[in-house]
């Protein structure tokens, strides 16, 4: 199967992927959650060529993920922002930071700080239970496909515990 | 910059993209959340080539996300697990299929479906901050880039708040 069919498959991992699964479009995502707006700010900041930071932020205009917007006026000059679709993959960003910092800053300071601003804590997010507020993780998780999902090949067995991997 | 240079600096998400970036990596990860675990059974959920579900093992295993294992001997056959690495992706792959959840099957049934195992019910784990439990978007957090740090050239301006983007 080739990637393009595969991105095109009922599949929520598959679709995200083909957005994300870049490297340099995590980089430059990473910096639009630091505040980063401008083309030249990046290429600065990133060191990548034009051609491949156009074509970045191309795709993710494409995706609806950044939008393009006028700053300036005669000479009109853009930026580009996060749409609200781009600002909701914060918690994917966040969770790749945190583990960043955890396996490759190991007793250092994280090199970036993030303060939650309404109890003023520096913090690193953690993903937990909308119905009982626990912290979750693999052991305390299960995950199963839908059966009628048009997605993938399905398993052959049910419902996983991630306890037992 | 080249790729190489950008992935040994000191930053988070340079060092997690450079395992985490590229499609078939995140798809795959995805796949051994769900307790896929053989070659044979990748490749035929993913359809992709041999050699490149090869590559993509290889890179996993050498970042000590995954390890091989025997599952049988005469002939010995190997299976992967996921290591304490690799289980601490779970919140990066959990955000990914939330988010495409969201944009990609909105208001239809997701196809993967989590359960939280101490509570029973079937969520999507939200983002909280550890000190106060409240949940945490773009709006309530702020991120600054450690002065002393030896990463990306520094913004120029001060911490940033989310919500002014």
């Amino acid at each position: 199967m080739k990637w393009e069919e595969l991105s095109a498959q009922q599949c929520s991992v598959a679709q995200a992927s083909a957005v994300l699964g870049d490297r340099w479009s995590l980089l430059l995502l990473s910096d639009f959650f630091l505040g980063v707006r401008r083309f030249e700010d990046f290429q600065q900041r990133l060191g990548l060529s034009r051609t491949t930071l156009t074509n970045r932020l191309k795709l993710l205009e494409k995706h609806d993920v950044i939008k393009r917007q006028a700053y300036q006026h005669q000479p009109t000059r853009y930026e580009y922002r996060l749409t609200a679709k781009g600002r909701d993959l914060f918690p994917v960003i966040s969770a790749l930071v945190t583990w960043g910092d955890k396996y490759y800053f190991k007793g250092l300071s994280p090199p970036i700080i993030r303060t939650h601003l309404s109890c003023g804590h520096d913090i690193q997010p953690i993903l937990t239970c909308p119905e009982c507020r626990e912290e979750v993780d693999t052991r305390s998780m299960s995950a199963r496909e839908r059966p009628e999902s048009a997605g993938l090949p399905p398993l052959e067995r049910g419902p996983v515990s991630y306890s037992s991997k």
